[in-house]
């Protein structure tokens, strides 16, 4: 939204103690998860992909030319099928000391899918500046977002040096603000 | 494809035993998952949801509206995230009999998934003929893809009467094949 120069302000939700299952959540999205975006004539747009879609749409964040639209959307969904439930999964685990039994009983095979997805993000991005059309997308920021944290799931991205070097183009982009900044 | 009436030839591929991990058809999709979309000229588009959206664009089966554009893809982004890894994953299972004891381990927090997956869409269709806009689009293909099958995974939609109304509605629509026929 920086990049975009749009205006926001962000609401937290403690979402390890139900904050988005409550019924004033849940009757703005029945799914109980968040990012939600809510405009200001209090309409409520769900999923993280829908969400930057629904603002990149007429800008330079999404490609004008259809085979690279289909593009930036099969890298967001196989951000959201392929890498979202192991990198920011586990990371998210990790991070917040919530690994009981059964999550620890679930870590290897999640850490090795999570390995695959970088495997894939990295014998792209060997021949790629970024995900679609050598230019900077809506697809480099779904991937972004959990990518650049992943080394505090205990992913180690020494062995992924495209990763890497794609990390360091998509934060000198004008306007990159830290997620956290 | 039939109901843009655009003909398509249907390539199997066994991927229990690893036919979508080959050289071959890594090349084309470097993830090694079905569906893969390949065109006349050989360009390959990987991900349902890519593959649906390229298909897609510029009929009545995506809205011509922003925001109805974005729910749509809202939909589809809950069908991968939220349902098809519970509802279409324990479907595979069961019914190719695949359960074995790590499986049988995950299988009741799956089912619980699946079910609150349907509990959103049940609530959502109480109120809706289709998804998005009150018009079938892509959003009702994504869903009713392995909500029509859900019954083979062991998923009861006896307490769903407005998801079975809503999969009549689908079925009933100009065009409508069955997935196997």
């Amino acid at each position: 939204m920086a990049q975009l120069a749009r205006p926001v302000r962000r609401i937290e939700y403690d979402i390890d103690h139900g904050a988005t299952r409550v019924p004033a959540f849940l009757a703005k999205n029945p799914n109980g998860r968040v990012p939600l975006l809510e405009l200001d004539d209090g309409t409520s747009i769900a999923e993280s992909g829908a969400i930057l879609w629904y603002l990149a749409e007429d800008t330079p964040l999404i490609p004008a030319d259809r085979l690279e639209r289909a593009r930036v959307l099969q890298w967001m969904f196989f951000e959201q099928y392929s890498h979202e439930p192991y990198i920011a999964v586990v990371r998210h685990w990790i991070k917040h000391h919530l690994l009981d039994a059964p999550r620890q009983a679930q870590l290897a095979e999640r850490r090795a899918k999570g390995y695959a997805a970088l495997d894939v993000m990295e014998i792209h991005l060997q021949s790629h500046a970024f995900f679609v059309g050598d230019r900077y997308s809506v697809a480099d920021i779904a991937l972004y977002a959990y990518t650049h944290v992943a080394h505090e799931g205990d992913f180690d991205l020494a062995p992924y040096p495209s990763i890497r070097r794609w990390l360091h183009r998509v934060r000198a982009q004008t306007g990159h603000i830290p997620i956290d900044g």
